[in-house]
């Protein structure tokens, strides 16, 4: 197992995970949403994609025993186990510089799309586009005449969430700094959060 | 008005609309799912998005009186009618040939996503992805627990959506040509739609 990694608060973090290895992801702190995405390492034009894994698994969560699939529809995570509470959201745009514009925020505000370019840059590469994001412990309930809204997570402390590798792929994570919606927990700031890679 | 223009059973159909302009989509036979897309005439990389409409309607399914926007999250296209019943999706791909692959069928099958590359070729374009489509008339009802299905659709021969650009776009249809999951109907074999362009 690896040492503990950090995503630092309202920053991302990009890995390299070889196919087989499980991806642990911890929210530290219980509250933090953490958008997440895969691309395969050898063609980072191949990506986890929200909208093909939806029409595989005939869900809107992914749950454990779930596997994702790629804009290819190859599988690239399995779901392995969810201490969470196994609220998730696969529905929503990683934040980005327009979001805050829009929410009435003056001037640059740290946005999870910003962190996915960064953090890929952080090792070498360059994400080819921005795919929607597995949100990992954020919480959309979708109600049954469709609509949907923002709500604060369900996770606690220290639960976490194993996903394991089908293919050797570049996972990054962005601790979403969404500060204006109740999304990371009302009345709580963004937090870091952590994760491990097991072989 | 102009004409009325023919989406042929199986193939896809590009078009350029000005700003202010709506097109009327008309599901001709009555249950043909219809995926569309839509482009900002100036710079192709700035396309409908339905993970950024989403968030911003605050509903899986929009209605009349919602505002799809871009992935800069810019208002593009607005549900002004709507006789269809009201059931769409926006939350499965375009099918493809993977898609195809992965239900057994053998050789090349015609799919939406190679159907949106060629109509935009028609018209000496490039979509420089495939953006997860708006799926017109597509049944994908979502239960409480977060199951999805695919059903046949609700809409009836001659039911139309009209649509209002919001900025000088490239529309982009496909009459879906899943014949494999009742999506386009239980028994149907997937037929050709028309729209109409009104200033």
């Amino acid at each position: 197992m690896s040492d503990l990694i950090t995503i630092p608060a309202r920053r991302g973090k990009a890995y390299r995970v070889a196919k087989g290895e499980t991806i642990k992801v911890i929210n530290t702190h219980g509250d933090q949403v953490i958008d997440t995405w895969a691309f395969n390492a050898d063609d980072l034009h191949e990506f986890m994609s929200m909208e093909h894994s939806r029409a595989h698994i005939l869900k809107i969560v992914p749950a454990v025993g779930d596997t994702m699939r790629t804009n290819k529809r190859r599988p690239i995570l399995t779901f392995v186990e969810d201490t969470s509470g196994g609220v998730h959201d696969t529905i929503i745009a990683a934040c980005d510089k327009h979001r805050y514009s829009f929410l009435g925020h003056e001037g640059y505000h740290d946005n999870c799309e910003d962190n996915l370019h960064a953090a890929m840059h952080d090792i070498g590469l360059e994400a080819p586009e921005t795919p929607s994001p597995l949100n990992l412990f954020m919480n959309i309930p979708v109600q049954p005449d469709r609509s949907l809204s923002f709500e604060a997570p369900v996770s606690t402390p220290g639960c976490y969430v194993r996903l394991k590798a089908e293919m050797d792929l570049i996972i990054a994570f962005s601790a979403c700094p969404q500060d204006i919606l109740p999304i990371n927990g009302v009345g709580h700031m963004p937090t870091e959060a952590h994760f491990t890679i097991e072989s």
